[in-house]
């Protein structure tokens, strides 16, 4: 089973949550288990996409109970640790797909490239190193790109 | 959704595979998800029961990756955290069964009953406080009356 | 440097605050660093002692701040992880001592043994493992003697 | 008391080692405590100036025990949770200065700023958002500027 991960902010504009929503559609077609935070915004279109097209869906929630869980998820994981459930939403993926996103979304991103996980990014974050362009993050500019290439990344294509 | 814990050590014999196997299966023909700490002993056998009976279950894992998992897990998550996932496991569980078990299952035990979560035990943990016996583990005698026991504690009946 | 952890309940009654904050004097009096959860009762009354015998005390917190925490800390830690930061408490300490508690310092008991960390109990838990008595918990009956205990099995006599 | 943490990669050059130090010095001399992840490059530098000026320093080690930990700590915290714990290092502090830095000083920087966590930045990561730079890293040009940035930020001038 492959698993990938799709990190976002809780809250985003209707054109990032058609982009989310295929993501997490193209990630059920490849027969992929999604993983994300839980919530709402990029986290809910995507995982509804997931669903839509007939994938599983798991959201690692960082409240003390599961109020705040979007609708869509297949299952739900109750973590009580606020951010800290950032490095499990990263640790259970095999590369992840950013997109949008906030400060959060930006933890993670430096979660996975410390532990060496691909991330592939839509519209997210772009680092620079001490004023040095840094290119960890792999551009993608279509959702099916995208999954696309975390698919080929997550090395099980 | 209910989601229903089973926690016990992750080596045993097979008098307690058996009746771990035994409350998988009751927890699947519930309906309910169940949530384990995803490795052998048993969590393997409650995770076989319930896949046999077509249910889902989910392992929350304690290394930094997916070994050491059963294959019975529909889906796994990668904490990282050592023993500290134990508080993951007994927070996204509404109840939980304890099945013999050692010290791992102790803590979970406490952590539960610090909660507010039920606890149903089979052939596990005896607690006495301060020399006085302690009855907030309920004692049940068999898989099927256990998760009879722990569905009703649930609220879910 | 030697750390030594106190867990027991955030409330308590004046007997076991009075032992309480004698196993934090001997802490002090030993050298060793004291670990605890940073709340009240047991926590506070050991930290108290702790100080007053010029050692160091830190505070390993629940919360996602430093609400709560008791005000005899030389430091204190923010862990936002709730009952997840019991694991932290009982892995900073080289030995730790239980006095009374409730299901919290039940789990911190259950997280030492199976971390290998030995655990000195005064009016505390007592396990009994199906039906069979477990003595894991060595029973001190003085802070005194507690403390040269902890002191003795963490190895630094 | 005030908490500040210093972030910054476990291998660093002389040059930022010498930064690093000074703001351990700075921070110090601020009369606050130092928090940091417990390690080497970064870590050490900034704890080694901390205690040379007669400060506090508290590091938060990612592993299991205590191996790996700088000597110039005046106490560490073991978590056991590898990178989850950058969200405790950052929960604990009032503010942060990120030196240089690699990929977990990138998701310590999310971390803080997603908790409203003042962060000043001495040559270390730049963000942008989808193409447009962003300036929640407050860049200082000394080490001296830097920690009283800092200080004005953590609200304790």
């Amino acid at each position: 089973m492959v698993y990938l991960g799709v990190i976002g902010a809780g809250e985003c504009d209707s054109t990032i949550w058609d982009l989310a929503y295929q993501v997490g559609e193209e990630i059920a077609r490849h027969g992929a288990i999604m993983i994300c935070g839980g919530l709402g915004g990029v986290m809910e279109a995507a995982a509804a996409g997931c669903r839509a097209a007939g994938g599983m869906c798991i959201g690692i929630l960082p409240g003390p109970d599961r109020v705040g869980a979007n609708r869509f998820l297949t299952a739900s994981i109750v973590t009580g640790m606020g951010e800290a459930r950032n490095a499990i939403v990263v640790r259970s993926s095999e590369a992840v797909i950013a997109i949008a996103g906030g400060y959060g979304t930006l933890s993670e991103i430096g979660l996975a490239l410390k532990a060496g996980i691909p991330v592939v990014g839509l519209e997210t974050w772009g680092l620079s190193r001490n004023g040095r362009p840094e290119s960890s993050i792999r551009v993608a500019t279509s959702s099916a790109q995208d999954v696309e290439m975390v698919w080929t990344l997550a090395g099980k294509h």
